[in-house]
């Protein structure tokens, strides 16, 4: 039994072959199904694309999810030990976990960062508990440190778009009203590393990404032969194969919302504009996007926008994933 | 590929071949079906009819809806061009309607009116913006404007009932605590001036409907043979075969709701009760109602009523409205 | 047509057959399909279990389950006769209950008590509007009073467990923050008297369950050569074969919540622990449970516990009542 918490739970390998298999569902093979098998969604936090994808997914294989949103018609769900639970939580992951694995083969959570201590968040304690303690597989559909389905959709786009470990992304920090979760660029981070293209991660200083994550994708891209920097100049997006935008909170100032907002306004021109997509760069973004703040018009209705494109892989790698993890056949 | 927003998207001979349709896929004909096909329903606002109609008729053609209610699970989404995104909606119709379009094979969109200003209003911006960028067939769930399944529906109870242009329909407002959308009156209006009908609309004068949309009607009823004719006479109820029972709003108040309601409490008398269904009327009306203020129980509980097999029919007339545009056969 | 509101409008043969067929079903043999079939689940109160283990029973048999949550993206309904109807509610279940009766094959209704007075909540008066509107069968997935399938679910776990009438069952109250329903307990009260077993309800005198509920069952429970009998006094939990805890309101203080917390308050020591498991008791509870307030972790984490066993029969069960209800082969 396999789950999928981050892309490392796969290989290099194993990674490319589920990105094949993505494309052959794409072009309208079948490469089996998933008669009467069910998947459980568990929505700590909200959902469009990963909700549709992953019910139409499942139905196209013969399947069905069911999709439950946690505070919406459920209660809230405790994680943590030992707790005396006379708080807001009317139930513990504990039981809810293994009591959705006895009625489902698999299960997706998707549960954000607190947002108040980094050190717990990088733990991703719901996302662990439900792995630990439902007994079959969990897909993480969005953690406070890993969106692993965004990464592989992202690897399957580079791929159609003839990336290679010649051309460069750059994974650029855009400016946000908010302070967004840090699950994309650790992902699209750790994906280019396990594919072996070379990525730069483009932010201000103050927010660069969780100095473990990046070694440690760092050390990955060089055993693949690819290649991985980071840079605080704005300029460095000019000249990419790829900008791949992102708006993502300050770790410097992680929990401290009014210190945090101080330090992202000084950053606003960190827009993508038509002027550094010149050099016939490619636009992607996970979305949900906030249009003329993180990217302006121009580029996304553009011929250089790939975020539909990046968004329909969504599902076509998804499908792959739930053939593999349940069916064993890719 | 075709959409559908108002009854009109449909010549009157195609109206009436979907009713047919309908009639046979109620009496357990199967006309097709429409395996491993999706639709994806969109609600800005509340549904029951809609989408248990929607998604048990998709499931009894082998097909599958998937229910998305922006607001609940989902963010709120952007519609209006060139706009920044510094405020709630975090992702543009822009994206999010050709990204669900690559999941799905057709789009429903609930979007009420915002109701503030009637130009903007029944320009019906958020479903156009669906159509426009979806790149799927959209059916009209109910917009500002039109309610074009409602309209459907009652065009085959009218059939069943015998109703025909000998007979008149009276299409009543009646007093309510809100100030309700005019979706239904003006499809309503608009579907018995195809079938050639004759529709008097009776309402208080300031409760009078969008005067381009009754014109439109009227000129469609006079080229199929139907009338259509205004009363603000609450007594012309009486004497019809049919009463058609809808509260909506005052346009000569629209987005200022301290005097629309001024206005509105003028006409408490205008509710149906068994004094107006003497002659032998049958009673209709689109469903929720509120009773004793649209509709006094004793018309509701009697045979007279029509409404729970007018609901009926939204299920039947919804799934030939699918096979027809997913599948082509009627 | 047969509804299932409480497990008496089954005769112990049914409900033995149902708990049958039940194992066989969990065994993995098919009893028969529900395809093309469909089912209302109507949520005016949260739910995870029900709402997941109906989906999937349903999905397994070939049929389909619909989920409509009252208050979410559906208005409020009005269950009471002749009202003026000029409140929140939108709808009345006389047209709601009819209309959803023509989508689907069979309807299951959550309406937990209103918590205000005792008399007005002992007659389900949502349910049994919908009961008396719908024209399908109706499956009560929690009222005010009852809660069959949980019953249904204990029923088989106890089987499984081994439990036979020289054995006893201590149905207890334990403390809980917060005033809960008593359809739990009065279930596992009637469900045991019917299967003719030996049941001791543990409670504070002001915890006593409804007395004509009591007398019922305590009558049933006699005739089926089985024995019900209550006490105050906390240590009859030790010894039994199977320590069913669950946390109720007071009806001595009945929509007086202050009151009622001053009482509650008194037995916070009510709560199960290893002490209380000594004798080699297994312990049951329907979920969902306050750790470390009802019971310890140190019972719910060790080998007595059944709480996941008897949630995952839930699913079993279910799907056998609904093979019977629309399949008629059980």
């Amino acid at each position: 039994m396999r789950s999928f918490l981050k892309t490392t739970d796969f290989t290099a390998a194993e990674l490319s072959a589920l990105m094949d298999a993505a494309s052959r569902l794409k072009r309208g093979e079948s490469l089996g199904d998933l008669r009467d098998r069910t998947m459980g969604m568990v929505f700590f936090n909200p959902s469009l694309r990963t909700r549709t994808s992953f019910e139409v997914g499942l139905f196209q294989l013969k399947g069905h999810a069911v999709n439950l949103s946690v505070g919406q018609g459920m209660w809230e769900l405790e994680y943590r030990d030992g707790t005396v639970m006379d708080g807001r939580a009317a139930e513990h992951i504990k039981e809810a976990a293994p009591v959705l694995g006895r009625y489902v083969d698999i299960l997706g959570v998707r549960a954000f960062a607190e947002g108040k201590d980094w050190e717990a968040d990088r733990l991703d304690p719901v996302l662990s508990a439900f792995e630990k303690h439902s007994g079959v597989p969990v897909i993480n559909m969005e953690s406070a440190v890993w969106h692993p389905c965004q990464a592989l959709a992202d690897g399957m786009t580079w791929q159609e778009l003839g990336v290679s470990g010649k051309d460069r992304i750059v994974l650029t920090w855009a400016y946000h009203p908010k302070a967004l979760p840090m699950a994309v660029p650790n992902s699209v981070m750790l994906m280019a590393a396990q594919m072996g293209l070379h990525l730069t991660v483009a932010r201000p200083e103050a927010f660069a990404l969780d100095r473990d994550l990046v070694r440690e994708s760092s050390l990955i891209a060089s055993r693949n032969g690819g290649v991985l920097e980071e840079t605080d100049d704005w300029g460095s997006v000019k000249g990419a194969k790829i900008v791949y935008a992102k708006s993502w909170g300050s770790l410097r100032a992680y929990g401290r919302p009014d210190e945090e907002k101080e330090i992202r306004l000084n950053y606003k021109g960190w827009q993508v504009t038509a002027k550094e997509m010149a050099g016939g760069a490619r636009f992607m973004h996970c979305l949900p996007v906030r249009r003329n703040v993180v990217v302006a018009d121009e580029v996304l209705d553009s011929a250089a926008s790939a975020v539909v494109q990046q968004a329909e892989n969504r599902l076509h790698t998804q499908k792959a994933l739930l053939l593999k993890l349940l069916g064993g056949a890719i």
